[in-house]
């Protein structure tokens, strides 16, 4: 089943007549065709009976009929009303909620004469934490392009080059990959500086002997990476090796728990148990991860606190760290998928 | 009055509790606090009585502290109900109609007892529409760093050089001017590539006697720039000499026509006037400008259809183009401020 056809089943199940997709990514996600056009309304009708209708802007219909979408297309003008452009009766609705705005949300139901809506937000949530064969491909290759970033980074260390020359040496180095966004702004931070887990890359200068932290990731093909890698320049402190090897313990401990039906707070234990018992366990003050697709942060948490099961094709983070005010800040990251009996990592920069 | 006591008026006029203001843009606004905790709660109440009231994860406390706020700050654990944190009564309420989803106004409204909700948006956008003192010396410097972005990419032009190494070049270089964000993608389009009014930047080469076309703009204290120019490398064709002329005409005359009491559609119609007369109308398929401020392009259209009219302290952007398939694309865009007796543009790039 493709993704329409699970939406459509759900719709079934749930004996509901519709769907309205109003988020730009879900709406990619189910179309293939990818736009933002802001104030102006573009939303995904699915109906129960399997038809699909596309609203956007009149400007975007040729584009649409370029896209792999293959239902009715209602474009409209800035001068007409969107809504009656399309005649249909639908009584209940899956909306969603955490999209929709409240004047949508209004403009919808009277335009359709709705009697009641229900949330299609943790549809498809569970959804899209399952990824394709065709969404693994691309994540693949996005975070093979992370790994890239880290080899144009750190070739480019040396003694008194800034955090961010380095963040632009990479962005801009890597354009040259096709890539033409990362996936949020890219973090590069020297020795002590890294001791913050979200600094900021400035004009701090390296300096021999310490560890530079770098956090990245590209967009390709609408998809994210995101990885993390502590290196060493020089010869770090005894002190700062030491974390160093904790967390890249931690990090390949919890690892290599990873199957389907392993419980998601055991994997964030595992990697937060080796930190607490080397002593550092204050130091380590975040989720071990986070699931990682259409977007760099998305469904779900990799935490202590999440009894849900790994499952066959969900692709997640696990990045363990530990920071020492003043001292020095470690952190490594992969993007993992986890498959029928076990696991893949999709980066494989050196650690 | 600064903004958030011109709202406290609005809510004492209209007889309102409270205005609860939800987009992080509008937030920074009055708060003078930027953050975007995605899915997290983070919403600044502001009550008739005058008390400001800003709720936002905990981790974010000590920021807000740091930042220009001077009301109540509610932190709240992921583990908490933020809502609970803060005892109201609250009867009616401003909300963000076009922001706040349908969610947290199901949230909002159990919470704290509402019983009636109105629209907030229009009258933020109307104050955002006039620009501060304040605001408007930073709009004039991130328009110089366009400028200085145009002088930029400039200088870089060659034969052979292609769009994409020049929009690179320009994004890496303005980084020494401490601009760590442009306001949009920057486009740079050669030749007949431009004539696409939403075109990509590519692989296509420069090749000698031709327009090149450059949109862009920075960010700078969270403020935005847009302007474009379309420069001759080498000796463009007539045909495309003329269409520049024309384009510069007419932005030049509905510039000239920019003051206060002004119907903000007769700037529209005086640029288009001067290029249907030309016998390009069916070429400048787009409206004429938009205002620009904390967003690139926000409140209000500068079009044919808006008969408001200019006011002293707006800030908008004035663009016509025009764009022959297959043969040249021309625009020319200056961030334009209404002064009390005219105009003064912001930008200043030579064109």
């Amino acid at each position: 089943m493709n993704q329409i056809e699970q939406l459509v089943s759900k719709l079934n199940e749930a004996q509901v007549d519709a769907a309205w997709i109003s988020h730009p990514i879900n709406i990619f996600y189910f179309t293939g065709y990818k736009s933002e056009p802001h104030e102006r309304l573009f939303a995904l009708l699915v109906k129960a009976t399997g038809e699909c209708v596309l609203f956007c802007p009149q400007l975007e219909v040729e584009e649409v009929k370029a896209s792999p979408f293959e239902g009715t297309i209602i474009g409209y003008l800035d001068t007409e009303n969107p809504y009656q452009k399309y005649d249909a009766s639908i009584k209940t609705m899956f909306i969603e909620e955490n999209h929709l705005t409240y004047r949508r949300y209004q403009e919808l139901t009277k335009a359709f004469h709705i009697n009641a809506v229900y949330p299609v937000d943790p549809i498809i949530q569970e959804m899209r934490n399952i990824k394709t064969e065709h969404e693994i491909n691309i994540l693949s290759k996005a975070a093979q392009l992370a790994d890239e970033c880290m080899r144009i980074g750190e070739a480019f260390l040396k003694e008194g080059v800034t955090e961010r020359e380095v963040v632009n040496h990479i962005e801009n180095e890597i354009k040259a990959f096709g890539v033409n966004e990362m996936s949020f702004d890219t973090m590069v931070l020297f020795g002590d500086h890294a001791a913050a887990p979200h600094g900021t890359p400035g004009e701090r200068q390296l300096k021999n002997n310490e560890f530079v932290l770098f956090d990245l990731g590209v967009i390709y093909q609408n998809y994210c990476s995101d990885i993390t890698r502590t290196i060493a320049f020089g010869h770090p402190s005894d002190e700062a090796q030491k974390v160093y090897d904790i967390v890249k313990k931690a990090e390949q401990e919890a690892i290599n728990k990873i199957k389907p039906g392993v419980k998601i707070s055991d994997i964030d234990k595992t990697a937060r148990q080796i930190i607490s018992d080397a002593g550092y366990g204050e130091y380590f003050p975040h989720r071990l991860g986070h699931g990682l697709g259409l977007e760099a942060h998305e469904y779900q948490d990799i935490s202590e606190t999440n009894d849900n099961v790994l499952e066959e094709g969900m692709v997640i983070t696990i990045e363990p760290g530990i920071y020492v005010p003043g001292i020095v800040g470690v952190r490594i990251e992969d993007d993992i998928l986890v498959t029928k009996n076990g696991y893949q990592s999709l980066s494989s920069y050196q650690k």
